[in-house]
């Protein structure tokens, strides 16, 4: 979702995406994951410079998840999968999400600013800001006409 | 679940776990996505000399997710977002799964013998084997007692 309505978002609802979050599973159960919440106008506006998007700043939640790199030995794969589980919980809401990716090509620049930014330590990994509303349109789900059984291999490719 | 009985596990349900991989989100939809289903038991104790894990001899069926590299710069995210998506799919059947990840200190080694044994073609990221089998033990959820407010920060960290 890239646009949402001005409606506010709960904050019990941000709980219920964040505790999504936290239980996702984790390397080794590691458990490094920590989580921003920003609501204030002002940041996002800071944020937006950093990495575009106008949605960056129309979202009335933008929730930053890290992953602590001195306990996780897979901290891309940590935030990927309890992004995802953020994703499922939102939707579950009726709210909606999309995953703003930092740039790869200056992802370390990106990913300085928004730690110096928000205070966060240098020891956690950021890889994504997770903007979440009311979306505007509602999505239409995928359904079976969408499955690509060619895609499936067996016994090997 | 690292335990699995050896009920069979029907392919419609495999099926179903896939197609929650498939309908996951990607970098910008590249929907670079393919699957390979192992039952024979032969290539699983095959894997099993590469990777280790009991596990993956035991469970009636392996799933490997791999990521066409040309057509994504974010294959990690991409495959984790997957392998989430499956693993909740998996659950919601009543079957258990764990990510198997292909060892980082030799990640390469481990990724090119399983892409030579299933003849996956070079561009394809491997990181994970995902075993699929009725669990011996039942999981226990997580429950609001496990959330640790204390990893929220608000505004900033």
């Amino acid at each position: 979702m890239r646009e949402y309505q001005e409606k506010a978002v709960l904050e019990e609802d941000i709980t219920e995406i964040i505790k999504a979050g936290q239980f996702a599973p984790t390397n080794r159960n590691n458990q490094a994951i920590e989580f921003i919440v920003v609501r204030d106008q002002q940041t996002k506006e800071k944020i937006f410079e950093i990495v575009g998007q106008e949605f960056v700043k129309e979202a009335p939640v933008l929730i930053i998840p890290v992953s602590d790199t001195t306990q996780t030995k897979c901290p891309v794969q940590d935030l990927s999968v309890a992004s995802e589980n953020m994703f499922l919980q939102a939707t579950a809401l009726g709210l909606g999400t999309v995953w703003k990716a930092l740039k790869m090509e200056d992802a370390e620049e990106e990913e300085d600013k928004i730690r110096k930014l928000l205070e966060i330590p240098e020891q956690y990994m950021v890889i994504n800001i997770i903007p979440v509303g009311y979306p505007k349109e509602k999505p239409i789900p995928h359904t079976d006409k969408d499955f690509k059984a060619k895609k499936i291999h067996h016994e090997k490719w």
